[in-house]
């Protein structure tokens, strides 16, 4: 997707362990949290888990660009990513795992495996961007057919 | 922060490049959007920024936990986080700069220094998940005296 060269956020501490960012492109803001050690309730997104988001956001526009540019009818597009850590500090992602299901009319299953390969090989800023090793699986739910007329 | 080794979000296609994203442990939710060609306004964080998001949350709460564990008064707290993308696809980041502002009473430098220190080579999980090159810098504003009692 078209974006700048450089992007630029802004993080504000809150309270605790809580911040707010803004998005100087986007103009949009996320609220980013953590667990706490008394169990209160969690305000915002945990910073890792706004990686495994990223990643979502990215390939997901891709695919979906590809199948709309492909006449694909999709009705519903979700995306299921969990990352595995390291058990030791830092503990980051040694594995991520990235399972799209599509639904739609007459969803072509060869349309859809392409399109995770474009966007995972060559388009994906974000999967492209971490050490982790990325692995991927889809479904495809097709719909009952429309009515004739 | 602790967490545990398996995180996963779901993101869910609402329309055009628009989805909305879920994640399991936090339950908070954030919108992600992408600019559009004919202008209409963005509806979410993009792909990219959530990425430098998880950047500054991650850092963020190493360096406010340190700076809490070493008494210091911190009144405001705030990271500006930049990112430069290759030119060609995957664009994905080569470069990022961290600065942290950190304003308080009486704040030592060398005790801002060494959380940094400390985030992004021992705990900061992110920055360890990124190929990027991350380079920081701070500053710290001191407020003025507390009128004496």
């Amino acid at each position: 997707m078209a974006e700048e060269n450089m992007m630029r956020i802004q993080a504000t501490w809150v309270e605790g362990m809580q911040f707010v960012a803004f998005g100087e492109a986007s103009g949009a803001t996320a609220p980013i949290d953590t667990a706490h050690a008394d169990g209160s309730p969690r305000r915002g997104v945990s910073p890792m888990e706004m990686l495994l988001m990223g990643v979502a956001g990215c390939t997901g526009m891709d695919v979906i660009a590809v199948l709309t540019k492909k006449r694909q009818r999709v009705t519903h597009f979700y995306l299921n990513v969990q990352g595995y850590r390291n058990e030791e500090h830092p503990k980051s992602y040694n594995k991520i795992e990235v399972e799209y299901v599509v639904r739609g009319y007459d969803i072509d299953p060869k349309a859809v495996e392409r399109a995770i390969w474009l966007s995972q090989t060559k388009y994906c800023s974000v999967i492209n961007s971490l050490k982790a090793e990325v692995a991927s699986s889809y479904r495809v739910e097709q719909e009952a057919q429309e009515p004739a007329e």
